[in-house]
């Protein structure tokens, strides 16, 4: 049995997802689309031949023959297809940001807990990575003791000049948040954010920056974002425990010796960083939607955690001092069975 | 459209790479399979559903709905399965070996050739692990100039009681030469096997091995077997160029600090070292057939070659000195396009 | 010709101090020692034959065949033992701290600027270590841009009982202020201390603390000291500059492959990781005696410097916020040649 | 007290252990020199001032203010001053060769034998480098399992025009030879030599080799040459043990991140590489003379394996095949303690 995805948004990443489903997992197969351009909707959906083209999101979720949604859609409408999704009951894997603020992630957090069940995903991929999996590992064997601080490294070779400071926390660390409260598997309290003098890289932008949480149980985190570093795509992160410490390490298939060095590959972007992990994380997705299960991954909580997280940052980029994170209460939908 | 699969032996490795088909990848159904042991075959049938089970491998071979083979059945089957393949004018992926001859190796090189187009693929991963290509990729690119020396090591935690010395070649090693050959570009011409004593692991077995050879153009290659190291599955390979060198590196996804060290994981055997490797051998394979090419990967000559290099590894084994290896003259079907 | 030293304090770190001079080190012997406790000193110049003993530091400076002093008593006396060292215009090398407050560090720099020339080096031995070296030569040499961040930590296996959260500070983060000061080649203008919750190691010491500096051209460095890490003693530095990055490696001599891990040794503490940098330390505050240079290393400024940032991070540990650091004028004798 | 030594031999090699002794390390002054070119050893002497200088290396032998000689001349008059030592009953440090002929090296350990005490040490420096030291210790602590293989690496950037394809056994990989037979603790009982084709880089030099070498109690040893690899001076080592394996790891100090890569450093020759081995060498040696030991270092024994392994790899590499090596007996002088 195959599951019947319908994808909202067949822009870039939207395309890409449908390649996954498509022509390189198991599982699922796509039968609608459609997109705020009509044309592009239906130019994938003729290389897919089987699909339908759709007018509307609605019409994507409304589709009897569609039994799970994919939004890859601008984010500003991500809202209103999750929601759509929710009251018609259908799993729904959304790209991040699972909304714009967290009163619309609320509002779709309480629609969820409404129906009784899981049905919303959340796409942040880096939980699918094998060594942020191996990290996770160690972290939760004890073999290092409680964690006490966590260094988190986000290195990118470049942005646009569209790009703004907000945006090195909104769109960039919000990985960074996520994978953390994965790892550490409690929240963040408080935010700080710390600027050093700016990257002659990137104009005005205030690049990089230093940020810093604790956590509930009193765990240090920073997190350093690096947005125009030039030399490659790269991801670091070290967990300090009472006993020892596991760091993600260098993933260096190859190691060339010459011209008085030798040297290993840094990945060029976040695309050859984390392509397995994409990989991994729509194949569990299908896995559970064929097993029946709902979503098994990040949920609607983790994403309006994001965003509340993201929001205390910017917060305290702008304004400057310690800005408190406040949640409320976990509906226990979203409690560990 | 989905590329019909049959699947000749339901063994262990049978029932893998149809879970992988079935279970991982895109573009390809299994729909009839058999088995020496029919009552395996018909419960791997079953958890199918849609898949018929034979009573022959000829009749997968022959039945109409069947557009591609896997034969993974015990080795002295592979030839009679293979040649049938070819007869019926199939494409057919054959766990290595391709033959436990050579000289059946070249009874399925003259029948392939007398279709005039490529039909057989031969199970050796190792092309399709990511670090091997990347080796591959310095070593084409000309960056450590032309290769002089070949390290290769291939170490086993442990072999069972009933494998013998020569198993180290005709089963080990066996993926050195094929992943050497690869690298290189070329053939091996000669081979000499040296044995250091005996680890006290493994009773009375010859272990380890070291095996060299020469290539055509005079490269020099060490092959170390090392079945019985205990401490893991560890595949190692350095060229040595004229100016360079390229080895594989330590797939360590994450470094652990403790106890007066730090350390990462040594993959604890094949399986989660080429887990990946099996999943893109098989994805490419079906990606090819669905194309409407036949089969990309390692021809009936690499089988053919390993056999010969086997052969000629293994008489230097049993009576010493060096053997040549004489494969003569390459079928313009297996030259590169 | 051999320089003549006079060893002030034949404690532990003297007494390795004086192995060093006259066992390892070419160009120097020690010729007069004294100790608080004179009985120690007394042992201590029989074992060197040749040496005399004197009643107090003072003595020993006085004594006209010295003609230089290694001050390493306690902390408290360093002042009064610089000074007279400045007053009788004798090269004098003083452990760290150059003396306990910063109005001291303040009169050794006035009476050394009124001398005219460096008389004073004070014993900061990460600016000798090989691998700092190589650190300052690449950030130095332009290959990573401008520095914007710094990473550095500092672990311990266990400190005594008697030891405060604000040796972390001053005993301990003291090193990382001087070689970070060094490898930027600027001050730091401002501290902020952050503390997550105790280590269960230390009883109720605040460990680990993560320290955050800015400097003068707006570089932010953090520090981490974890001193009660159990797994052994281990120093990293990460130099974040526009356009690459520079870090202390691994210093691995061997790698062992065993029981599924591959692994290297972690100093036990730090004599071990800095024992070379300390035979380079002398050697070359030696060597520049001989050539009638004076102090070439750390200086009066530098002991002062580290004064300042050491009771800026314990007032903002103490009181939280964010505390300037006020180094005033540096004197034309401090500058670089 | 401070031992006196005598220098046979003032060119490169010699002024460099001249510098050591009078500039690094302490216990040792230079009191005599000689050199084939006595303008050169005038000068040599002039700039050590207390210096004599003789006519002759017997002159210096002869000389009673001469504690200790030290043998830095020409390969072939190293027998005659050697044994002009052992006659003198005076410690002699000689850089290899020990002698140019087996033959000549047993006059010498005939000699030493006879005068029934150590006073030959032979210039084997990587013995004293701490990541052969630790290699050492981590083969003999047992943890990897009795040695089955041996792995070495020698790889030189370039050597001159006058080289010889047996220059690189007796020059370059007798230092490996030697390290070999002290990391196993036995001798090595036959040779082999395999030839690749020759690199592009220095003309028609058969470069590299790879050598096969069985020790007393079967373990394989393999040594590859490479002395014209450019890309830096490169050594490894690895020994393959019933249960694990120990290597040389990368020296790297620091780890550079720019342009797509992270890099480590190579050697750029074996001075570089070595440089703290020949300290310490010098040390120990001056260390046990003033301690009143004879030499503790390489003996002539070890000097006279080198050379018989040599002969025998050069026969192996003219005539082909395998050769023996036969040491015959080992004195009773040369017995571990």
């Amino acid at each position: 049995m195959s599951i019947r995805v319908g994808v909202i948004g067949t822009g870039m990443i939207g395309q890409d997802h449908i390649r996954r489903l498509t022509r390189v997992l198991s599982g699922a197969e796509v039968v609608a689309v459609t997109d705020v351009d009509l044309a592009v909707a239906t130019e994938v959906a003729e290389a897919l031949r089987a699909a339908k083209v759709h007018a509307s999101g609605q019409d994507v979720v409304d589709d009897p023959d569609v039994d799970a949604v994919i939004v890859a859609s601008w984010g500003p409408t991500h809202e209103e297809f999750v929601l759509a999704c929710i009251a018609a009951a259908k799993p729904v894997f959304c790209e991040k940001p699972l909304a714009t603020t967290a009163a619309a992630c609320r509002r779709i957090i309480d629609a969820e807990v409404a129906t009784g069940r899981r049905l919303v995903q959340v796409g942040f991929m880096r939980r699918y990575d094998a060594a942020y999996r191996a990290l996770k590992e160690v972290v939760s064997s004890g073999a290092i003791g409680a964690p006490l601080l966590v260094h988190s490294r986000h290195r990118n070779p470049s942005v646009p000049e569209s790009y703004t400071r907000e945006m090195a926390i909104t769109d960039t660390a919000v990985h960074d948040f996520d994978v953390v409260r994965w790892l550490l598997e409690e929240e963040l309290v408080s935010a700080t954010v710390l600027t050093p003098r700016k990257s002659r890289h990137g104009a005005d932008l205030q690049d990089p920056l230093l940020m810093v949480f604790h956590s509930e149980s009193g765990a240090l985190v920073d997190v350093e974002t690096s947005v125009n570093i030039r030399y490659g795509y790269d991801i670091g992160a070290e967990v300090v425990g009472e006993d020892g410490t596991a760091a993600l390490a260098d993933s260096n298939g190859v190691v060339v010796r010459r011209d008085g060095a030798f040297s290993g590959r840094v990945p060029a972007d976040w695309r050859e960083r984390f392509v397995r992990a994409y990989d991994t994380e729509f194949q569990e997705w299908i896995d559970a939607l064929v097993s029946g299960l709902g979503a098994t991954g990040p949920s609607s909580w983790d994403g309006y955690a994001a965003a509340v997280v993201s929001d205390a940052a910017v917060r305290a980029l702008q304004d400057g001092g310690t800005v408190p994170i406040e949640l409320g209460p976990k509906p226990d939908l979203y409690l560990k069975p």
